[in-house]
C-alpha cells in the first residue's frame, strides 16, 4: 500500500503497437474524498487489450471517450473503499469498475464503478479474469452466438490470452474438438500439454495459419471464436463447415493500425456454408453476468477449469506490462497487483 | 415450338465476366423419352447469376458439379410435359428444375424435377422470378436474417436485379425507408420513380458508393441486403448501426474473378455495432416456400408488389443475355421464352 498515488499517464497516442515510451508513470498525493465521494484503493488493475482502441484520437464511441494525452490511463479495476463520504458507500467494501491505471481512485456514485460481493472460496484477483470481463467474453461469446456442440471442432485465436484460454477450457468442457492458435511453439506446448486442447497452431511458423488449419482443421471449422480478425479470420472463413458460427468478439490484428487491415477475401465461402458471423461486446450482457460468473465459478471450484493469470506487482509496472501483452508474451489473464 | 432441340453449350470457361464466345448453340433432334423417362418442353428458362460460379473449373460443390466444357449450360427452366413413359408424369403437367439451356429436356424423376401447380390469376413466368428461386431469396433473406422493422433504413445492392428489385418492394411494403445501389443514373431513376424506393446510389458515379452512403444513409444503414460483396459490403460495414443484420445473399463482385476480391476491412465495426452478417442459400428453405409463394402472391394479387421481369425470346438468345445481365443490362428477371 504506496503513500502516493501512482498513476500511468498516456503520454502518446500509440502508432501501431502501443510502446513502453507510450506511458508515463507519476507520483500525486493520495487524494480526499469530498462531499458525496468515496476513495477507492486499487487492489487489483486488469490489462485488456481492447482498450488500445481508445488511445487512437477521435476514438471515442457510445462505449467510451477517448483517452486524452496527458491523463491518467483509463482501466479496470477491483477495489476496496478505504474511506467514503457518500452514504451508499462504506469503508471495507469491495468494488470494480473503470476508473485509471492509479494506486487510488476517486468515486462518487454516478460512474462506472460497482459494488461486489466476493465468493472466498474463488482468488479475488479471478474477478477480473476467469469471472471478469474477460472471461465473460469467452462465456458468452461461446454459449450465444457460438452454441457449440458435443463433438464441433472449435477453433480459438489468441488461444493463450485472456479470452481465448477460457474459451478454450469452456470448448472442451462442451465435448469439442478444440484447436488454438498462438504466437510461439513454446505457446503451443503449454495450450496442448497444460491446458488440455487438442492441437494448437503457431501463426508465426512456415505456412501460417493456413498451413496449420490444413493440419489440424482437416474436415473444417464448426464454431471459431475469433479474437484477431486478419488473416486468421480470412483463413478460417475459408474452411468454414456448413451452418459454422463466428463469433466476432475481438480485431487484435486492427488494433495497431492507422488503416484498417486487409479484410476477410473468402465472403463467398461464408455464404455457400450458410455461416454466421457476428460481433459480440459482453457489456450487452451485463444483466446476465450472474449467470455467467455462477457456471464459471463452479467449473472452477469443481476444477473442470482454471483461472489463468499471470500477476504483476506494482502500478509502475502497468504500461510495460500493457506493451509486452501485444508482444504476445502473457498466459491468460493478465493483471496487475497494485 | 421448336422442331428441333436448341441447346447452350459452354465453349470456353469465363475469365472475369461472361463472355458471348464463352456460349455456342447447337442444334439436335428432340430427344425421346426412354423407359421411366418424360420429355419436357421448356416453356421459360430461368438467366441466374449465381450460375456463373459453377462455370468455373473445380467450382463443384454439395449444391451441383461443376459445368464441363463441351456440355450443355446447367440452368434452371419452367415447362410442360410433353411424352412420358414414367407412370408418376402425365402429358401436360407442369414441371420446375434444374436441366439445361434446352427446347427440351429428359427427365426421369430422380432428377431436380419437380411437380408444379400453377396459381392461373398470376403469370406462368413470375414462377421464375417474383415466386422463384429468386423472388424467393429476397423473402426469406429479408424476414429471416434481415428482420426489418417499420422505419429500417434497409440497404439493397443490384437494387435492380431480381433478386434486389423483389427485396427493394418488400422492404417498402413493410414500412421501410429503403435505399438502392445500382450501375447507372438511369436505373437510379427507375427505382426512385417506378419501384417507389426512397433513394438510389449509382455506384459508378464520383465518390462511388461511400458518397452515396454519406448522402442517402447519413445515421447509417440497419439492414443490409447484400448481392455484391466487395467495396459496397465494405462500405456499408463501415455504417453499420446498431444490432443491424447483413443479409450475404450473393458476392456478384466474386464472380467475375479468379482471385476472391479484396474483403471487407471494415470488421472492427461489426463488433462495436454487435452486427450479424449471415450467409444464405434459398434452397435451404424448400419445405417453406409455399409460405414465401403464397405471401408474394397475395402482394401480387392486391397490386402491393409488382413481377419485374423482362423476357428474351429463342433459347438460341439464352448465353447473350446471360452476358448481358453482368454488364447491369437488365431490370428484374431475366427470363428467356424457348
Amino acid at each position: 500500500m504506496s503513500d502516493k498515488n501512482l498513476r500511468i499517464h498516456l503520454r502518446a497516442r500509440p502508432v501501431g503497437n502501443p510502446n513502453e515510451s507510450d506511458f508515463e508513470c507519476r507520483e500525486a498525493p493520495i487524494p480526499q474524498a469530498g462531499e458525496g465521494q468515496f476513495l477507492i484503493q486499487n487492489l487489483y488493475i486488469s490489462l485488456d487489450a481492447g482498450f488500445r482502441q481508445w488511445m487512437n484520437e477521435g476514438s471515442g464511441d457510445e462505449y467510451m471517450p477517448a483517452m486524452e494525452i496527458g491523463a491518467p490511463v483509463t482501466g479496470l479495476i477491483l477495489g476496496k473503499v478505504l474511506e467514503s463520504k457518500n452514504s451508499d458507500y462504506t469503508a471495507g467494501e469491495l468494488v470494480m469498475g473503470r476508473t485509471a491505471w492509479e494506486s487510488y481512485s476517486l468515486a462518487d456514485g454516478t460512474d462506472y464503478i460497482t459494488k461486489m460481493v466476493a465468493d472466498p472460496s474463488v482468488p479475488l484477483s479471478a474477478y477480473l479474469g476467469l469471472l471478469g470481463a474477460t472471461g465473460l467474453t469467452a462465456y458468452f461469446g461461446l454459449v450465444d452466438i457460438g452454441k457449440p456442440q458435443p463433438g464441433d471442432t472449435v477453433l480459438v485465436s489468441t488461444a493463450a490470452g485472456a479470452v481465448g484460454n477460457v474459451a478454450c477450457q469452456m470448448a472442451k468442457i462442451l465435448g469439442c474438438r478444440v484447436v488454438g492458435t498462438t504466437s510461439s511453439d513454446e505457446k503451443c506446448r503449454w495450450l496442448v500439454d497444460e491446458l488440455g486442447i487438442d492441437a494448437a497452431i503457431n501463426y508465426k511458423a512456415p505456412g501460417g495459419v493456413a498451413a496449420g488449419l490444413d493440419e489440424h482443421c482437416p474436415d473444417g471449422v464448426d464454431v471459431y471464436f475469433d479474437n484477431v480478425a486478419g488473416d486468421t479470420l480470412d483463413q478460417t472463413l475459408a474452411r468454414l463447415k456448413q451452418g459454422a458460427r463466428v463469433i466476432l468478439s475481438g480485431a487484435l490484428a486492427a488494433y495497431d493500425r492507422v488503416e484498417p487491415p486487409p479484410g476477410p477475401r473468402n465472403m463467398f465461402k461464408v455464404i455457400t456454408a450458410r455461416a454466421l458471423l457476428q460481433g459480440f461486446m459482453v457489456t450487452d450482457q451485463v444483466e446476465r453476468y450472474p449467470e455467467g460468473i455462477a457456471q464459471l465459478s463452479a467449473w472452477l471450484r469443481e476444477g473442470k477449469i482454471k483461472n489463468v493469470e499471470q500477476m504483476i506487482h506494482g502500478v509502475e509496472n502497468t504500461g510495460d506490462a500493457f506493451c509486452q501483452m501485444f508482444r504476445g508474451g502473457n498466459r491468460g489473464k493478465l493483471v496487475i497487483e497494485a
